[in-house]
């Protein structure tokens, strides 16, 4: 058993990280801290854990470093970035690892941070030896990282459907669009208007248009996989479901398909690629025959499921997947690369 | 007062149909038919209506030409593709005067037709005298037409935003890209597993991809805007909502804006456009500021809202629009063709 | 026209206001105030009312009396309790005539006021003087009020279904149980955990009980009809839904129905009871044959629907209703109350 | 490893059922069948499965007892009523142990049977032999029981949190009223323009006014905790959610608590009862201090939240509880029974 503490245990991702660590074979919770709820029981402040037997003796503590240090080997942060850093910091330096769910080590350059989050990175030193913590894409690197950087919702949904066909390359790295839907717990547990029930039900509507800030750690992760430096168009919309992350992708391939052989060779290649990639691994659905991706299909598991279509009319490759923002795209995916950072079967705890 | 009659009105656009033409202080609703509920009065079918004063005399009937003509002069049809047209033949020949909320005659060519709804078309004969009913577009031929095709919920979503800029020559006729949102009513009153609360609730999916049968109303629109055949990339998403049409287009302008100038004056041309196009439109609502299109702001009116942004990062044009794929993509539009059609006050019963 | 003002009017009850009063033919919006946005044009505030051709000069104030009596008749107060009493004082000086919308003046009694709100009155003397707002109960009275309580959502639900049968002394006055659901709306635009999206999509739960605060003016209004004291049980629920009000009554009937004859002696009764009270009253829907309410037909109307079913099994009178509670449980009976103020039609606007 | 069929496995509860079983430690499905998709893999009807290791070598066959006793030791009949006695009586025949969640024989008189689901009881024979399940009052009995009747969702909501009280005498056996609000999975995978989204969103409505057939398991069984004869009123309501039974029960306590001190007594019996009652259930969540129960606190577990409130005001004691309707009120509690019957631990499978 690997002792672990949840930094920021009462938001979203938070709760979402105790509740999958709570039935972790090969983990155990030994602090969950938040400033809010300190001093009050887990099972009082969500009732949902209160009938677990591990959660009885769990009580919300304030954020202290080294008390965290003392009790937790892995420590998972799910806090607001800027704040995320301040903890990392001391955390690190007190030999603990670090799996931080915010954005502020995804990004390699502090300058891209600085230009998207509107403030000088609070750790610059800490960028370089910060594994981006895709397992699909980064499994070695995150095996003995002390400080994974676990990716964001949306970008989780537009990475693993595109990276295999950047690397391959099947598609072009120019004129990428990804048209985004997330449900509403991807704001967080805020107080604020715009996210009231009455606010949301029976509302669709795009929002952070055309800037939003995971483009960066989208962009420089395709650009990674593509070997050159790729701009793309992400336009997120909210819309009124709890989880789920639904991302369609209209992408360029790089050979035309003017006949039906032409295509069936596309096809094949395309399917090919997917299949290198992904045919092995547990988190990721390829959807046969005339399956779409569907946000209930994935909702509370790790999987993302992707599908795809070529358009002969346009010529164009349309990708698309769906996730559930607070486990693939959260909190899930953090709990996998805790399992691969620990040698446990990646899929411990996750199914 | 001009007598109309509701051919089909136990659907979701016959419904508003009635519920709009009730209040409407020209029209008096003299027919509604539906072979499921011939024979029962209309406020035992759909309680809501059971206290309008107009309602109380009206009970649904069987769907027959001769005794529609005799108390109607303007029928509004909303039947499914194919069923229309047979009802339409005999009406036109008895005098009436008809608005179609079907897609029989939308289409200028019986060959897209058949392409696109795998029949042949039931009365070819009258593609040529029918009318397409985007009153922002055709108010002219509205006027004195004997047979509108009111537009699809889609194609209005699409054409109202795009069709300035193609006149205007603004963006490029290639390479568009349109992504949609749908509510739940607009795959109609069907008995349907895949409709279901339960499967819908908490759940979003793409659908028809990637040939859905609106696009050739689009096309065919797209094209006349812009005076060379136009392809486009359409994607619809069910999403759980009652009511509403998000739709996000993606365009290239046809010049560069490199700098923070040109993108100035691009600015103003769009602007410009858009201005001339619906300023004094009752019904297009151009979003100023930051403001974005939410479906709730459009939910139960005959409004669309329209943003537009420019995106330097990427060159493109990004345009949003909002309505409720009842009212503004069905029978509100189908109601604002009936008060062009008779002179009225084109926001007459509208507001 | 008559001039009117509506002092708090970026609330659910207050944009409710401004959407049926912008469409009222005798009434013109004067004022519209609220702290957060004074200065702020309603049409930006509220994009959704800014193509509606009244609302192009309304612009957000202060709520200053001296200024409001000095532009509008008639004044709508949709504030908070406690808050509204200290705009009621020197409007009705000032010459106003006041609806207020708040619970500040439905109750007869400063003591039971204080037991239930738990502060002092703040206008202890102006109780005489209010007339309960509820239309169909105290017409007469509202006629020539200078100072109207509009009632709660959910005592609306509750009286109107009940009040009749107590006054011809068919139900006992005992034992009533009244239980309600409400959508989130009824919380107001508040920014609170509690009433996010991801907080109650998907949820139902029970609050305030035993003791809510809309007893004390149900069960003042209970006692006046029934003659004397009653006391009733009222557990509300809070529900996934953005409008609504769905109450079930639990009632005993005087007369015991042992036999079918004693039965459809008793039913005729209670319906006689019913079609006196609401018989020719606009906004009262009482269902024939099976139908049963649903707050989907009631939804944006100021009707409410009432049903009502004898359980031989255990002799109880189950009585049933529906209602928009921003409609007629709150602003369009509001509206009403102001049509009977000016002798209006009483559907004026309202239909 | 028990090796267990699930029949009807393609509605909401044989689905949950699979889901259940599918990462149950000790149990193997070894058949899965479903007239509708005979034939079809598991994976590609339900693709949420597909991913699951142990769902591969499964595939939807034709309901045929010989074929399922050949592979299953313990079958779950997930079927509507009266079709699932007809598979009974073979697979007992056979040397199955049944676990049946249909309502076919959860009573132990073919009359009250005949009364409320309007045929002849198929099988009355096995009534006598057949155990129900519901482990919190029947563990003993299930243990050995070759056929067990797993309660109805309703039923559960009501049964748990009133048994205790009826059998320590606590509250009176008359008069019980028990107002119940249930999510639309409720209503089964049915293809009705009733449960379709547009039809329950913004939507409530009480329905089965005022004898719904599960009032005869309801009765049943609460008249042998109070070891007298019990009628109760139960009213059910529709609400919009996937998922959920609230239940408010209406109570009269045996012992009138006129004063601080008699309530307090009284409220140390009741919560007595229930500590003795489930104070050590893994399954029953007692919720303590100011906590009511909220559906989304228990969606997707095994657990019923129960908490009450003495009204000092009516003299009433309220008992709020709250169950998934698919796994407490379904196919957990079924799993739970399994356990029993197995002798495994109860919680496998089920946290």
């Amino acid at each position: 058993m690997i002792s672990v503490a949840i930094v920021g245990a009462s938001g979203y991702s938070g709760e979402e990280l105790v509740r999958l660590l709570l039935s972790h074979p090969d983990a155990e919770i030994t602090a969950v801290t938040s400033r809010q709820y300190a001093g009050q029981p887990l099972g009082r402040v969500f009732p949902k854990f209160s009938n677990h037997p591990r959660a009885a003796s769990l009580t919300f503590t304030e954020p202290d470093p080294a008390g965290i240090a003392r009790v937790a080997k892995i420590v998972f942060l799910a806090l607001p970035h800027g704040v995320a850093a301040e903890m990392a910091v001391p955390l690190l330096k007190l030999g603990c690892r670090i799996i931080d769910l915010s954005a502020d080590f995804r990004l390699r350059s502090g300058a891209v941070y600085k230009d998207f989050y509107a403030h000088d990175h609070p750790a610059p030193d800490l960028l370089k030896q910060a594994v981006y913590g895709l397992p699909e894409v980064y499994r070695t690197q995150i095996k003995n990282a002390s400080l994974v950087a676990s990716p964001g919702c949306y970008p989780t949904s537009v990475l693993l459907p595109t990276v295999p066909l950047l690397k391959a390359g099947l598609v072009k790295s120019t004129g990428i669009i990804a048209d985004s839907l997330s449900g509403v717990s991807g704001a967080g547990r805020k107080a604020e208007v715009d996210y009231l029930f009455v606010e949301c039900n029976e509302s669709v509507r795009p929002y952070g248009v055309p800037k939003h800030r995971h483009l960066s750690e989208i962009e420089q992760e395709l650009s990674i996989a593509a070997g050159e430096s790729v701009t793309i168009q992400f336009i997120p919309h909210l819309i009124p479901i709890n989880r789920g992350i639904l991302t369609t992708l209209y992408l360029a391939p790089t050979n035309h398909f003017a006949d039906e052989k032409a295509m069936a060779e596309l096809s094949g290649k395309i399917a090919d690629a997917y299949n290198r990639a992904y045919g092995k691994e547990p988190f990721v659905r390829l959807l046969p025959g005339n399956a779409l991706p569907d946000t209930k299909n994935v909702s509370g598991t790790n999987v993302i499921e992707i599908a795809w279509r070529l358009d002969p009319r346009t010529g164009r490759l349309i990708v698309m997947s769906a996730e559930d923002n607070l486990v693939k795209g959260a909190s899930g995916q953090a709990v996998q690369s805790f399992n691969v950072m620990c040698g446990f079967a990646e899929t411990a705890g996750l199914q």
